[in-house]
């Protein structure tokens, strides 16, 4: 659904403003029991976080994987940065983080037990060939986790025309780029494509009405129409709609999480596969 | 998704024969466990099934509820012989089948503790109406459980865009009698519009891929693809696509349930309620 890292950082859909990163952290809080609820790996397990960020989901992982090693990378250094000031502010220790680009990362092959991909693939021109060249830093017979969204999961009560028309936006706009942010569906035959084994998909929908507060707030509210309105600029640029209508569009999804009346659907996909032992 | 009731029975979308009859008992197994693990009523609760059609889940109800009371019915007759000779041919006592119009039921006012609607409201035009007669046959206090689908809730892979076209006629041919198909994701405001308290909704995502070839089978090539050839004729004569496009869009819909790299995603809704006691 996002992430630190792309094919070339210029073509991220979400831009690295600060408000994109407070948009990060909520969306990870948001949605991380409903993901990583079930999210464990042996003791000391080296894990590989591919394309931290800003850390959304690195503070979360190394509080819940605390007795594991978790070296974290991105390509950006300034979100890089962002994240070390996360990690040192929750006084985790055992993580690492660096500055690197996925294609040239500085590990020696078959050194992690576990590569954990977030948010990544969707942003990427070939998740094939990052597949393909993050698997040799895995260990023969160790375990990938991947976790992406599908915006074509998404679909909400009321959904006026311009609401609709404002959520396939981020779609055209991120496919503007060569990338699918409707990646989640297709991640069983991606990862069987690029070799693993046992892939096992499990989505993980999120559903938010007037008995969801929390999830009203915290996801649609906190996340969804933030990461539309990221995209307002593009949009209007490319004249996808007239500014009216964007501002009815989004605020027709504002509706969604406010409302009684409102209901809003997202799924995740959460992908798991191992490398041939 | 499918019921015998219907506002009027010509309009309903997925007509009576044989296939159709078949393809409603195939969908009530594969997606049995995934709704109705959790359902579960107090002994000699006295149950309404509401429009059962063939009994799809009137078997299934009176076996996971035998020590209920279970009282079913549809408007169509031909359905209610069917539903019975299913009843007893599984051996179950404490079931009584009807034929009845649900907006003129021969039930005394609030007779029943539990009132069961399935994939009904999807086919009416006025659904709150139906909910409003209903809700008088419950006892205060009694439970309103709900189970409807969500064509929009409905994602695949490959998606060409014939495939997504066939999917549309089914939307598409349901709205033109009037009824939304997409009724999943309002069940919380509608069944609080119709005045019920704690009303709880739960989505269930069937998803299938080349590791679970049981869901592709039963519901994929079993339940979906018939019901989108089921409305052929409809489609082709509303001009909403030749006969070519036709009939690749429904191959290329039974190849995402059958290729190693074909997934499939649809989500129904649980809703649960208590009328004011």
């Amino acid at each position: 659904m996002s992430s630190g890292e792309s094919g070339e950082s210029k073509t991220y859909v979400h831009g690295y403003g600060e408000r994109e990163a407070q948009r990060l952290m909520d969306q990870a809080e948001s949605v991380r029991d409903l993901i990583h609820h079930d999210t464990e790996f042996p003791t000391d397990s080296r894990i590989l976080e591919v394309a931290c960020g800003v850390g959304a989901q690195t503070v979360a992982m190394a509080q819940q994987l605390s007795a594991c090693r978790l070296v974290s990378f991105d390509k950006i250094p300034q979100s890089v940065g962002l994240a070390a000031e996360r990690i040192r502010a929750a006084g985790l220790q055992r993580v690492h983080l660096l500055a690197a680009d996925l294609f040239e990362a500085p590990f020696k092959p078959e050194s992690f037990d576990v590569l954990f991909i977030n948010y990544l693939l969707e942003h990427l021109p070939d998740p094939l060939a990052a597949l393909t060249s993050l698997k040799a830093l895995l260990r023969p017979g160790g375990d990938l986790l991947v976790v992406e969204g599908d915006h074509g999961s998404c679909y909400f009560h009321p959904d006026t025309p311009e609401a609709i028309r404002a959520w396939k936006c981020l779609i055209e706009i991120q496919a503007g780029f060569g990338c699918d942010s409707e990646i989640g569906r297709r991640l069983h035959p991606l990862l069987q494509s690029a070799g693993f084994e046992d892939v096992r998909v499990s989505p993980r929908m999120v559903y938010a009405d007037e008995s969801h507060p929390h999830v009203q707030h915290q996801f649609v509210l906190q996340t969804i129409v933030p990461m539309v309105e990221g995209v307002r600029a593009e949009a209007l640029a490319k004249g996808l709609m007239s500014p009216i209508e964007w501002e009815k569009g989004v605020a027709d999804l504002r509706e969604t999480g406010l409302s009684s009346r409102g209901t809003f659907c997202y799924t995740f996909f959460k992908a798991s596969a191992r490398k041939l032992g």
